[in-house]
C-alpha cells in the first residue's frame, strides 16, 4: 500500500472484530437458547499435508502450535512460509492453520492475490481445488512448487447438526449474512458446512470484513 | 502488504471494472429505455477547496486535469498530494479530483484508513465532514493541516431527475445494489444522489469492490 505500511497492521485492526460475539436473532427459530452467531476475519493462510510440511520444515518435522482457533482442535502455527506467485512477486509470512490437511490449500482474499500477481483468484470452497492457480511456496529447508491449491475462501458458517436443524438447513445450503450499520452489507452466498463437531462460526475475509464495516457494529445476523 | 508490494497495483486491476457498463434490470420501470448501469471504483483521492490548492501548490496556481471522469466536468487532475495521518504514517501520491470545491475532504476505503493510523474513519456522504478526523496533507510547495475532512464515502449513485423518477426515488434516499456471481453481495445503504445534470453512476470504493468481485461479474442490479 502507500509507501511500505505493513498489511498485517489493517488485520490485526479487522482482526479485533474477531472475537467478539453478535446475539443471533432467529425469528423462525423452532429450538430454544440457540448458539451464539460468531463471525470471525481469517487473514489470510495456508493449510499443508503433512508431506509438503516435511518437504518445507525438513523430514519427521511436525507443526507446533501457537494459538487455538474458535473450531476445537484447530490452531494457527507458530510456522510461517513465503508465498511466491507469478511475475516473481511474494507474501511473506504466510501463517500455516493445523493441523494437517490432506491437501495442500491457500486461501488468499483477492487483494492479497492480486498483490501475488493472481488476478482472477477463484472462488471456491475448502477442499474443491481442481483447475485452481498453483503458487511457489518456500520454507527453511525445501521448496515446494504448487500446481494448483490457491483460492479466495467462499464465505460459509461452521455449524453443528443441531445448529443446522435450528436454522432449518443443510449441509451445502447457501445462507445469508445481514451485517448493519453504516456500511450496510447482505453477504447472499454464505455456505452452510455442518458438522456434529462444529462450532456455529462465520469465517469472512479481510477484504468482506472492511466491505461491511464488520468492525464498527454488532448488527450481524445469519439467514436462512 | 505482504512485502513492499504496491497496492496501487492492486487498485488499477480492480479499476479494470470501472469503464464496463451493466445492463440495468428494472422491473418496477414505467419509462421507456432507461440509463444504462455504471459502476465504478472509486480509489482514495481528495478534493481540495480553490485556497487550499493554493496553499499546496503555490499562489494563482490551478489544477491541470489528467483525464475526464465520467459525470460531466469532473476530472481526475495531474496533481497529486502525500497525506500523513496519525502516528507519521504516510500515504503518497494520492490523486486530487477536480474541480475545486467549497471544502477540502479526503476520500479513503476503510484499508487506506488504517494503513494511515485512522483506525475508526467515519463512513459520510460527501461534505458532511463535521467531526471527522484531519490529517497533515503535503505538496510541493507548502503543508496544509486539515482539521477534519477525512471520510470513507457511503457507497452512493448519481442520477438524473429522469432516472430518479423512474426508479421511483428521490435525492437522499437509500437503495440496494445487488452484485451476482460466486462472491454474492447485496450493498443496502446505497444513497441517491439525484441531479439533472448528473448520469447514472454507482460509485463503490475498492474494499467494497474486491469483496463483492465487481471485476468477475456483469450481474449487477440497482434496487429501490
Amino acid at each position: 500500500m502507500g509507501a511500505g505500511v505493513d498489511r498485517s497492521e489493517v488485520e490485526a485492526i479487522v482482526r479485533e472484530a474477531v472475537s467478539r460475539r453478535f446475539g443471533r436473532a432467529c425469528t423462525t427459530c423452532s429450538k430454544a437458547s440457540p448458539s451464539s452467531l460468531v463471525v470471525n476475519v481469517s487473514a489470510r493462510h495456508t493449510h499443508l499435508s503433512q508431506a509438503d510440511v516435511e518437504q518445507l520444515f525438513g523430514p519427521g518435522y511436525s507443526l507446533t502450535p501457537m494459538r487455538p482457533l474458535y473450531q476445537d482442535g484447530h490452531f494457527a502455527a507458530q510456522e510461517t512460509v513465503t508465498l511466491i506467485g507469478p511475475r516473481s512477486r511474494l507474501i511473506s509470512n504466510l501463517r500455516i492453520l493445523g493441523p494437517c490437511r490432506k491437501q495442500t490449500q491457500i486461501e488468499l482474499a483477492f487483494t492479497d492475490a492480486v498483490t501475488l500477481g493472481i488476478d482472477d483468484i477463484p472462488i471456491r470452497l475448502s477442499g474443491d481445488i481442481d483447475g485452481t492457480p498453483g503458487a511457489l511456496v518456500m520454507g527453511p529447508r525445501g521448496v515446494l512448487q504448487l500446481k494448483q491449491g490457491v483460492i479466495r475462501a467462499a464465505m460459509h458458517v461452521h455449524m453443528s447438526t443441531t445448529d443446522a436443524e435450528s436454522y432449518g438447513v443443510k449441509h451445502r445450503d447457501v445462507m445469508k449474512l445481514r451485517v448493519g450499520g453504516d456500511a450496510g452489507v447482505t453477504f447472499t452466498r454464505v455456505h452452510a458446512r455442518v458438522d456434529p463437531s462444529y462450532k456455529l462460526e462465520v469465517h469472512m475475509d479481510t477484504d468482506e470484513a472492511n466491505a461491511c464495516g464488520l468492525r464498527f457494529t454488532r448488527d450481524v445476523q445469519l439467514l436462512k
